[in-house]
């Protein structure tokens, strides 16, 4: 059990210097209790006080808007806190950037606000807290990113087998045997699992796999302009997008060249933004529950909080079918 | 909402007949009492006396010892209740064979005994009732197996890429370059799963992918016999084993044929069965924490009562380290 006195003796100063950083006192310098911080999670203190004060939880997010009803992580934070708060918990939103992150180790500002575990939204793999992830002791839950081997950290996200799963076996029942994939690049975790999951399910249809039939690219229309014609040429008849928002363009894209949704070519997304719904023709995609989504992700928390070492839960993602799938064209 | 007189217009009987079928009356005839049972699953009848009668459970096991602390199924079963009995749950215990499940469906065998949600243990691919969890719509968490697309229905289990990994990692360690699989045929949900993992912890860590390296087979020692040796003849110096059973057999193979552990080969196995502290040498295997498996079945439950549609819920992995592995042999 490390005490106060271990803290103070390791960087030689006195034991109330050392308790005026733990408690935010006034009279230290900023780089004192910096270091009086760094040097408590190090040693694995727990500030018993701030902890039995208050039973606090956050939920950090970063590119994601979350403000109104219809933006993407608002319906993630009311699930979330629709379960937490019946239990007792006091959920904080915190907005993030990566500057923030260079300033303060992830487990220094935990402790420092006596937050007792975090809900991570919207990171992506250069964020500089996600290296502190893979050992951070405090109970952590990412949204489609993936942490291995630490127990304290789980993720928790749509089964993107599931969902594609879903989207070949719709478009096999219309007659679709060549299918296309258009993607970001194999940069982040959700983008990988989602490529993976295309080819396993074109695997379990015994649907041709050819790598001129997939269209990767950072830049969405360029990518779109890319790949939409040119795999029409090649007879793709139905093109399923790794997020909607790249649908949407091969929408435009098609309409800019004639090509006909559904009757020259389906398109499928994934996520279901509530734009979808709107677009012409409505667009058939997989989708990611948002509210469910923000439950889930407490389910994960109250399992570490239980210390049961969980990596992930997935949820299902079913699909939505509109207007922009259809029978296959004929040759 | 269905009422007794929608099975009973079905059915073309009078409403107390329909009723003494529901109440397991046995003044009617089992074949009665079966179509009764079967229309009102069918119909989607929930029988609100039943149910509101008591918050019930079943763990239904097949394949797998859990009357003693030392067998694989006791302490899933004991993380199980843990959970869900200071929840209000009772839970039920059913030993389970193909003979029962021709005989009777599952829905219709829930619903009688007025079960709320199975968690389901040791079955295979062949078990009868398997088709059926395609469709149910009883909440049902299964133990190592996995279904698709219905939200009714969600997966627990130790997530194999994780233990791969580690696995791996471990070895590559130890200067291990050329790593062998040996596991049974893959026709089982969890083989396959074990079987992928070892394929992608191999690419992470840019080793050789060698079809010559991986030995399946159905009969245990027939495959170690027909294996190890071979593999050790083409250089492999570390082999994992998808199960420790076959761990175990590879241990015993390599004696009789004067390969010692760990110098020339090591051995890792997967589970974590109790004997493995206790062979010579003792071996290092991926582990499945039972009690935590039970535990998080129950969160998977909890998740389905609650109509939050998971598909599942994975544990981490942990490598415990023996004696069967060390640094590779040098050619």
């Amino acid at each position: 059990m490390v005490t106060i006195n271990d803290i103070a003796a390791r960087l030689g100063v006195s034991k109330s210097t050392v308790s005026k950083g733990l408690n935010n006192a006034t009279d230290i310098s900023e780089e004192m209790r910096k270091k009086i911080l760094e040097t408590a999670v190090e040693l694995g203190y727990t500030n018993k006080r701030l902890l039995n004060r208050e039973k606090k939880l956050c939920i950090i997010i970063e590119n994601m808007d979350y403000n109104t009803p219809n933006q993407f992580g608002h319906d993630i934070l009311l699930g979330f806190k629709q379960m937490a708060e019946p239990d007792g918990w006091t959920v904080d939103v915190v907005p993030m950037d990566k500057d923030f992150q260079r300033n303060i180790p992830y487990s220094v500002f935990m402790m420092q606000n006596g937050y007792r575990g975090g809900f991570i939204l919207g990171f992506s793999l250069i964020d500089p807290w996600m290296s502190e992830f893979k050992s951070c002791k405090i109970p952590t839950v990412l949204y489609d990113n993936y942490i291995s081997t630490n127990p304290r950290v789980a993720s928790v996200g749509c089964d993107s087998q599931d969902g594609f799963d879903q989207a070949v076996k719709h478009l096999v029942k219309l007659g679709h045997e060549k299918i296309g994939l258009i993607s970001g690049p194999l940069e982040s975790y959700i983008v990988k699992a989602r490529y993976n999951a295309y080819i396993n399910a074109l695997s379990k249809f015994n649907l041709e796999l050819n790598d001129n039939y997939i269209g990767l690219g950072y830049y969405i229309s360029d990518s779109t302009r890319d790949n939409v014609q040119r795999m029409y040429e090649l007879g793709v008849t139905a093109i399923i997008c790794s997020h909607d928002i790249r649908a949407i363009s091969a929408i435009t894209e098609c309409m800019d060249k004639g090509i006909r949704i559904p009757e020259d070519m389906s398109i499928i997304g994934f996520d279901d933004l509530p734009m979808t719904a709107y677009t012409e023709p409505p667009l058939t995609t997989v989708r990611q529950d948002r509210t469910a989504l923000g439950k889930a992700g407490y389910y994960a928390m109250s399992c570490l909080q239980n210390e049961l070492p969980i990596c992930s839960i997935l949820l299902r993602a079913p699909l939505v079918v509109r207007s922009s799938t259809g029978p296959a064209r004929t040759a």
